[in-house]
């Protein structure tokens, strides 16, 4: 192969960073692949870093130490992420998608993968420092946005399902109480998913009273993995007390459940105050 | 700003254009961005393609015409498709993964970004000339490879459901009969997920009898939506005639169901005639 250029390091760095969000990456590793002296790779490490800056592509940081290297992770500035969620609010704010019984009709935004993109990465900024081991999610609507937020912090997805299928394998189950209308409801994870002693982020579509949340971190509890955290699209005003505590969502919603003219969304208090610092 | 560098342009155009596949950006769109000449961007989008050819990063095509640019494909090259299979065959090939019934356990694999980025780049690949309009999968297990086949596609996903779920609003259902032990089962997609005239590509994860595949296709029917192809990651080689044709698959698995430690799995006869074109 020829000597490989500047411009040509750039592109290839840029695209295997950004594919490995929260990833290490050794200097060495990028010198074997070009054939390249360290200090040149240095310094297009701190041009990139630079151009990521710039245009806004997400943040590229050293990290020293034995295991040190550098590494990507994804990022929204605090303009964007409220552009963004204000936009999403104004568009969800329509009565069209009250649907009975206080819900939202979510379906199309959360298979969208430009826009759980987004999500996922506003999510993973807020919880790189818990350093989750993987992030759990209940099946079904959930799955796309925890499925990027776990790529951004470079963990796996874990997910649990209403009942557990016959292609599941052994399970564990647990009974919860669904927090809005009371009935019970099973939850079951594969007993292979996950290890005594990891933490858990939990992120999920919607929370209204917050029984499926309460019951996914019963579920953590059994496996004895920690919880350090719970994140969600969208979180009901209503019931202020929820069955969980300490629950982040991107977006707040407000209806009278009798009155779909009413039903409007925001950007949520944590968005706002991450925003301000 | 001050000008802007050929190595911080390669930099932001690698990002850009590999986060949003199959998607056509005009030059203009990135001289503004750039406040650079046509001429110099031009030059810039040759030298990516070649760096993209030299390191496998995937493709960059450009498209003439009124509505012309250009576009990234993700791309894997045949062997590293092959190597890339035939590692996930041996992986599965262990007695451990057989469940009752002749499934196989694939959870923890197909909630693996990387390994779902690659499957729906193999598969997107395959379906570019069809341009579907839409991906469509079955809740649960086949949403984060259908995922990431719609993003590789450029095109949203669709997720039918076994019940239509309150917050759905209204919804069409059929009933189906499951290939595999023939009991009636009921699947729903909520009307406002597609239009009529679109053409779908369906995705999931695994494909015995083909009764849900069917179930899929008649869905697509009552939608007036044109059914492009249909694609898994493991269908099993028994039984041969299926409820559905035509079916494509990464890989193929056989399994005496009374023996597990017959369970073997190997890169599909689809997988190897790409590779041998």
């Amino acid at each position: 192969m020829d000597k490989i250029k500047r411009n040509e390091r750039m592109a290839a760095l840029t695209k295997w960073l950004t594919e490995s969000p929260n990833r290490i990456f050794t200097l060495s590793h990028f010198c074997e692949q070009f054939g390249s002296a360290k200090s040149t790779l240095s310094e297009d490490i701190d041009i990139l870093r630079r151009t990521f800056e710039t245009f806004g592509l997400g943040k590229l940081e050293t990290v020293t130490g034995a295991a040190g290297g550098v590494r990507y992770r994804p990022s929204i500035s605090p303009e964007d992420t409220v552009a963004f969620l204000s936009g999403l609010a104004g568009e969800l704010s329509t009565p069209s998608r009250f649907l009975p019984g206080g819900f939202l009709y979510l379906g199309d935004i959360l298979s969208m993968h430009d826009i759980v993109t987004k999500m996922g990465t506003i999510i993973a900024e807020q919880f790189y420092d818990a350093e989750p081991d993987f992030v759990l999610t209940m099946e079904t609507k959930g799955i796309p946005v925890a499925l990027m937020a776990s790529h951004a912090l470079g963990v796996p997805l874990v997910i649990a399902r209403h009942s557990s299928k016959v292609y599941e394998g052994s399970a564990v189950h647990i009974n919860y109480v669904s927090g809005t209308d009371k009935h019970i409801d099973t939850m079951s994870l594969s007993r292979r998913a996950v290890k005594p002693g990891q933490k858990a982020l939990i992120v999920d579509d919607f929370v209204k009273a917050g029984g499926t949340a309460k019951g996914m971190c019963d579920l953590m509890t059994e496996f004895e993995v920690e919880v350090v955290g719970t994140a969600f699209v969208v979180a009901t005003e209503n019931p202020v007390k929820k069955c969980i505590s300490g629950e982040k969502a991107l977006l707040t919603m407000n209806v009278d459940a009798d009155d779909p003219g009413t039903l409007s969304l925001r950007p949520s208090d944590w968005v706002m105050e991450m925003v301000d610092k």
